[in-house]
């Protein structure tokens, strides 16, 4: 049954802010310790050039062509440096010491993952480029966005890492201060300003999303953009100065012009589209005695309604619906997001509570 | 009594992430919307350039010299538009209507608040040139972190606000994708590259910053730049890729060596030194069966120790010892931040707990 599915995958993210049960190791302290030594290791990577620049060339490269992953019928398609050396570095005037960078290692002792993208060139039909290396190294370049929805969670989280910081790089390639050019350090978690030594580190911009309850009822909403019939919870990015419930209270006010309160932080997800955010979900009120009349923001929205908890788990229960529009949950008149989304967990678990 | 004070200096903040009672307005939907109206005229300022064009000449300005702030005996020194013109822009080559960020409004009928800062002209040494500023205006150039701890609550907010997006303006004076100059909008929410088109916002970093606690002790550690004494709970920002649960096990094993896992969200802040960044206050737990043995990252921490709930209580009712280190709590061997930051009201909730 269709909601056995979705409590299970419930039962992945918590109700709460907890840590999954493949981080509890066993309770010997040698093993205890392989968690910080992986993290420390990282952080020697990170900080230590010198250690970085040894590693790569023992590491395993995740490959993209304009920012698109390249994919086989397996997963990822990992490069060795000797191979990236031979079949991209040459081809591509790409170098995979100066370009890649770090993304994680599966234990201390395990071999460090990078990744690097090759731009098409100037005068190179994009599509046709991507089509070109795709077809050279063995893969084909998907776009992220697909490639999330088909990739068990493991690949997906070296993916969007990975995405996020190629593109952090490709977009701070110039110093905001002075103008002048800036260069990546050898892992890539800073670039520094030639001119000015200004530094600059890989950012991620806090969301609010928000569910807004009432008793019985949420509030989901559709952004223009979305896939047709598509509604999730409201979500705007944090601002200066305010803390998160002030960016929940704004945001439900300036989209849909209602008052809330009684704010509960539920869960977090990274997520890297269009640019590396932390989503921060949250739970929010009709505060009481305020009005329940949605007044949208047209420029934001293109519709937003109160939706029941019983309509809710009906739509949730039509397994033969979600096979409509692959990848969303739902229907035959309100889908909702995916289950890769914090939005869905958000949704789900308000109308499956008892 | 000192135990007191904090108690009711901590009722102020919320166990849970929810919105202070003065929000709570009454009951009449007429004065429900009040707070609608306020956030989206403030969009609206945000948003319509013509509007805030109109808004900016009805406006009040806070004035910033080098970026810090101008203050009076009374607080915030405040000027009207005419003001502006008349001292200042003609006097220091400052446009308010090219320069200035909008702030807040009161109400939605009340006076836009924005914010402008006057920088040192080249040659200048600049003490003598904030010296000079505050001497016409009849203020006084103060550091922004000793306003913070001087100056109540809402005028805290104003100028910390102010500072994020004056700094960001500063340090986004260029495009990172080309290399060209941006331009400014005219409430200063955004800027725009005039050569590739690129739009820029403003900025803020999310930050986890975590109490760790095994039973009844607790994680207190000091950075070097922590004035003598004072210690307070870890801090570190969060990566792309990252969960908040994410980062605050990376940051746990990195600065400390420690696993942790049953981590809770317990509150957020916005602050706004160095960078602006989103605070998000964590609660963790020390990992079952894993080691206590602290192990600290020299190049982050200057110490990082256990400390006893009994030991926190009795440092927290040490009245005297608080006059020692004027702002902070404590005494007289260890310290904890001042009121105003959210790792005291970490810390003194948690050793507060019965």
């Amino acid at each position: 049954m269709r909601l056995q599915v979705l409590q299970k995958c419930l039962s992945k993210w918590k109700y709460c802010l907890q840590v999954s049960a493949k981080m509890t190791y066993s309770s010997q302290f040698r093993s205890m310790s392989r968690m910080v030594d992986r993290v420390r290791y990282m952080q020697k990577l990170k900080e230590n050039e010198g250690a970085c620049q040894s590693a790569i060339k023992e590491g395993y490269f995740a490959i993209f062509c304009n920012l698109k992953p390249l994919l086989t019928r397996e997963g990822i398609l990992w490069k060795s440096y000797p191979d990236v050396v031979r079949s991209i570095a040459l081809s591509y005037n790409c170098d995979p010491l100066k370009d890649a960078v770090f993304v994680t290692v599966d234990g201390p002792g395990g071999p460090p993952k990078f990744a690097v993208n090759i731009p098409s060139p100037k005068g190179f039909e994009p599509k046709e480029f991507e089509t070109k290396v795709g077809e050279d190294l063995g893969g084909r370049a998907s776009s992220l966005r697909k490639a999330m929805f088909i990739l068990p969670e493991d690949s997906v989280a070296v993916l969007s890492l990975a995405y996020s910081m190629l593109q952090w790089h490709s977009k701070t390639q110039f110093c905001s201060c002075c103008g002048k050019t800036t260069v990546k350090d050898v892992a890539g978690y800073k670039r520094s300003c030639l001119s000015c030594s200004e530094i600059f580190y890989p950012t991620t911009q806090p969301v609010a999303i928000t569910l807004v309850t009432n008793g019985n009822r949420c509030v989901l909403a559709r952004q223009p953009r979305f896939p047709p019939q598509m509604y999730s919870a409201l979500a705007g990015y944090s601002e200066p100065g305010e803390s998160l419930a002030k960016t929940v209270q704004r945001e439900v006010a300036e989209e849909v012009g209602l008052e809330v309160d009684r704010i509960h932080f539920h869960d977090s997800q990274h997520w890297s589209l269009p640019t590396s955010s932390l989503m921060l979900g949250c739970y929010a009120e009709l505060m009481d005695g305020s009005s329940d009349e949605i007044k949208i923001d047209k420029a934001e929205l293109e519709e937003a309604r109160w939706v029941s908890r019983e309509e809710l788990q009906a739509l949730l229960e039509d397994e033969e619906a979600t096979t409509r529009v692959p990848g969303l949950v739902g229907g035959p008149n309100i889908y909702i997001p995916p289950v890769q989304a914090i939005g869905n967990h958000l949704i789900t678990s308000w109308a499956l509570q008892k």
